[in-house]
């Protein structure tokens, strides 16, 4: 997207020019036009969908940032917004007004018809990143005793279907879910075939109260397209599609590295005073452990006083420890937000994470003890730094598995809290260990 | 899974007892299934997949690690391969048989039905990580001027079609592609309804060569199920679905941040050694920058042998600009890789990591002057902390934005480099800021 076309939208909104604004987005996919409203000032943004009025697909709005919609939407008319999501689907509305507060969803939902207000409000009533927020509402459901000719006229007849869909439900009378006949099997058949004949039974299917990671899970390990979600009476209530869950497996393999960086959910598009307070209590914490570590080398002053290489030497220790154990920590955070990392494989998975740990350890140590004796003159200086070095790498591997287990276990966020513990381990283990040695070996004390 | 299952399936095996074996494993899912065979032992797998014959859906493999998978299809006849291969869609098929060298594929390819093995070949043609590989070459394609009702016969006649399938595809009589109709549209549709009246001309369609990871983009930002892919002169070659683009979308995510800390495509169930020497280069790498860092502090080793405290409270300095460039870093990789950061919207970006870090610089400037003056009891120290501090953060700050930005320009892959070059910025800044400073200003040199 260029920005001359970007000023030309900006001067047909500050010209309130309809006609020309229109003329200018009707080509355009709603995913562009989202960058689009982006790339405008947040007073034209709002300006931007008024001037567009019914013509604005509301659609549109779910590509933005969280944050740029949140305002976007809090900014227009509640009857607006109530006439544009009524035009979505189900699962779309509510990702629209999820996040709003209380009032401000009220009065949306209050302007809305009956029927989609309901079918939002059963969505909004289900937990969030639950099955029932992703879930569409809108599904064909038909009994078991129909045939596919029946079924194909149902489909040709009824007016109000759902925009999109690619199997078709059964049911029992008590709305109980038999199973699935997907279309393309329903197409294949001849009329007078049963649905009972077709049906597939033996389906996965999520509660709605499910966590949605669980469903990305589902769709990504067994290559789903639709999953049908039911009540805790087996009573179907909707249907998530791949499309939705494409997003959500996105933004999950995400959030375990975004928090291991302490960036938790900024998008690009927060403010800076969002931005440096959600990233300074992470800071903060790291600088509560650096003064641990600082600590350490406090401790040593005498040491270092009479051999200052130390204080040159002893953070090649401690930063290689924290680089190999963050690789370690990084592959271990990731396994458990996966559930690749279970009881079947875990044995093997320490016992190569601390196999590696000591062959780089020993490598590492032979080769800076080597420069560290070329450079000093000092073969004593080389075997306590290549010493400290393995001592460090294995300490770093075993906190990098350790750590994000044990958090796991007492049910914290591995990817949220280990980092700050393994370089805390590292950077306490690398400067004592060099220390240590040297003070040791070189009879300081 | 339970481990008692494991060694159940594991003394059938041993047992040759395919009886056994098919009765334990009749009723477990494709991805519960890959999970007991790369539970079991290398040579076990070839056993397990021996012993069910015919009964084994080679489908099964796809959700096995990279490497279990390769080493296990190494293994087995090619003629056992081909045929359980042949049972597959084409574009699963290909992804079991890309990764093995030109011999192996050959003999599998030799001893397959001709038409299975054409289409798979076609799809070889096509680059690595290309739409070419990811799509399946069985579709449904039917000329404009039928109706609907002669394409569902079509479908009931037809023998065989692929195993879904989620729209119909118009081609012209060159098999150039004019549109597609969803099934559910077809469904909704009278049968004296012309196609050419209901096709999607304006849909979205990739290039065979195009990147994996822009038919990815398209399907995320577009919220597609399936996808017509097509040649250099616009004919139909094949479809991609929502489905495959599940797996693609994780791994994409999860490579950036994965290449960030150097363990690249290691996978959980990689050896020691491939895991060690996956690992060694990236902190090689790093090693080396440390030593630069290391000859910073050596430069001043005057100053330190008269100030011991410096040894002890630069590397607070070095490392909280390391923690706070990681930070920006993170973000803009991310955004470079996803697309997001953009001509339009990278002076904001630019600008508001610049105000971040110098927020979040000016306030641990004072917090960590603060305890140091305290600490130490020497007002200058804290001001030589706390100016260092601001100074490091900033840096880090332009480090964090400009390096990825940098290497994206020549070509590189942000997420690989980036991490190096941005860590040695601020552990050399780091240092410098708190040697020199504290030289100049307690006058030592």
């Amino acid at each position: 997207m260029r920005s001359e076309y970007v000023e030309a939208v900006a001067d047909a909104v500050d010209a309130a020019d309809s006609a020309r604004l229109k003329q200018l987005t009707e080509d355009v996919y709603g995913a562009d036009l989202a960058d689009l409203i982006g790339a405008l000032t947040p007073a034209r943004r709002t300006d931007f969908v008024r001037l567009l009025g019914p013509d604005f697909d509301f659609g549109v709005l779910i590509e933005l940032d969280d944050s740029v919609r949140l305002a976007l939407i809090e900014e227009l008319p509640p009857a607006t917004v109530a006439e544009g999501i009524s035009e979505l689907d189900s699962d779309d509305a509510v990702y629209l007004i999820e996040d709003l507060d209380a009032a401000d969803q009220g009065a949306i939902l209050d302007r809305m018809p009956s029927a989609e207000r309901l079918s939002i409000e059963r969505s909004l009533d289900y937990p969030e990143e639950s099955a029932g927020r992703l879930m569409q509402t809108d599904f064909i459901a038909v009994p078991p005793f129909w045939t596919v000719g029946q079924t194909i006229d149902y489909c040709r007849e009824t007016a109000d279907l759902p925009d999109d869909f690619y199997e078709i439900h059964v049911v029992d009378p008590t709305y109980r879910l038999v199973g699935v006949v997907p279309l393309d099997r329903l197409l294949r058949s001849k009329r007078p075939v049963g649905i009972s004949d077709l049906v597939e039974e033996e389906g996965f299917v999520v509660r709605a109260d499910q966590d949605r990671e669980e469903v990305a899970r589902l769709f990504e390990r067994h290559n789903l397209i639709s999953l049908p979600v039911v009540d805790d009476g087996r009573r179907l209530v909707g249907v998530v599609t791949a499309d939705d869950v494409v997003d959500v497996v996105k933004e999950e393999a995400e959030e375990d590295f975004r928090a291991m960086h302490g960036v938790g959910d900024e998008e690009l598009s927060s403010s800076v005073m969002y931005t440096t307070r959600n990233r300074f209590l992470w800071l903060f914490v790291n600088l509560l452990t650096a003064f641990l570590a600082a600590s350490v080398i406090g401790a040593f002053e005498d040491t270092i006083a009479k051999i200052v290489a130390l204080a040159a030497l002893a953070p090649i220790v401690a930063g290689q420890g924290g680089n190999a154990a963050t690789q370690t920590m990084t592959v271990a955070v990731r396994a458990l937000g996966t559930r690749e990392l279970g009881r079947l494989n875990l044995k093997r998975f320490v016992t190569r994470e601390i196999m590696v740990s000591l062959i780089n350890g020993l490598a590492f140590a032979v080769i800076v003890g080597l420069i560290v004796w070329a450079w000093y003159q000092d073969p004593r200086l080389g075997f306590v730094i290549g010493g400290a070095m393995v001592g460090n790498l294995v300490a770093g591997g075993l906190a990098g598995v350790a750590i994000p287990l044990a958090v796991e276990k007492v049910g914290g966020d591995p990817a949220v809290i280990s980092g700050v513990f393994v370089t805390t381990v590292t950077d306490c283990v690398g400067f004592f260990a060099v220390l240590g040695l040297a003070t040791w070996w070189f009879g300081l004390m």
